[in-house]
């Protein structure tokens, strides 16, 4: 873990950002542990919200979880030459994601806007208003997929 | 991912809580999610704080990410069953984490008073205040992992 950060500090920072050179395996781990939580957080959501027994606390706590990591810019973690290697597993990313710029952008554009709202919605605890919002953010995870994510 | 979240429908929930039993393995996954992800945004501000060069919104955006991890609720992911198998990676987890509930509630109570804190300080954009905060934070993460984590 030291020479890890040690390794980040040294490295030189990206243009006009404090977003330093990682390792490429890291990035990858780390890229996929945010999407790892938030499958949980969806989890516990969809529980929810289908399951007839609706707790508000749970539904804010995995909405706030997720609306963070939407937002903690998970971007930077697309490093060149992370298109192919192992994090925890091999990325399933797909080329487009480095070339389509417009397209990327388009979709993390939408589930940001949708995570803040699942977010905001929770925090009213109307189970109906969270169940139609739930299903906008899942559509949104589910758009960038399509894309750019290889089905095993 | 469907029959997943089928299982987790179907199964009883715990008592008094909307918590489902899940799958031992993803429960392990879930939590490996959750600290791989914190330990991006632990690295990110460490390089801030110490890099020379600090960039508020980097700061702000990785704090927020792990205050609202650190008050998800992670716990209910250590399930009975939990304490070996594998998510991402076999569990390191040691077996005292199911057993001294006191010294758990210790740690885990440390940990998400500092994380809302270390989101606090860096809301305020002061860089130094933000260095000692970190330092408190990485002692709280340390305190558990010296009691409940297993060495590789």
């Amino acid at each position: 873990m030291k020479s890890k950060l040690l390794l980040i500090l040294l490295s030189a920072t990206l243009a006009g950002t404090a977003t330093a050179q990682v390792k490429p395996e890291d990035a990858i781990k780390w890229r996929q542990s945010g999407y790892g939580f938030m499958a949980w957080n969806m989890a516990r959501i969809k529980m929810n919200v289908e399951g007839g027994n609706y707790n508000k606390d749970e539904v804010i706590k995995a909405a706030n979880a997720i609306q963070a990591i939407a937002n903690s810019g998970m971007g930077a973690l697309y490093l060149p030459g992370t298109d192919k290697g192992k994090g925890w597993e091999e990325t399933r990313v797909k080329p487009e994601l480095f070339t389509n710029k417009e397209g990327v952008g388009k979709v993390a554009g939408a589930f940001v806007k949708e995570a803040n709202e699942m977010a905001k919605v929770a925090a009213t605890g109307d189970a109906a208003a969270a169940k139609e919002q739930f299903g906008k953010l899942g559509g949104t995870c589910k758009g960038c997929h399509d894309d750019f994510k290889a089905k095993r």
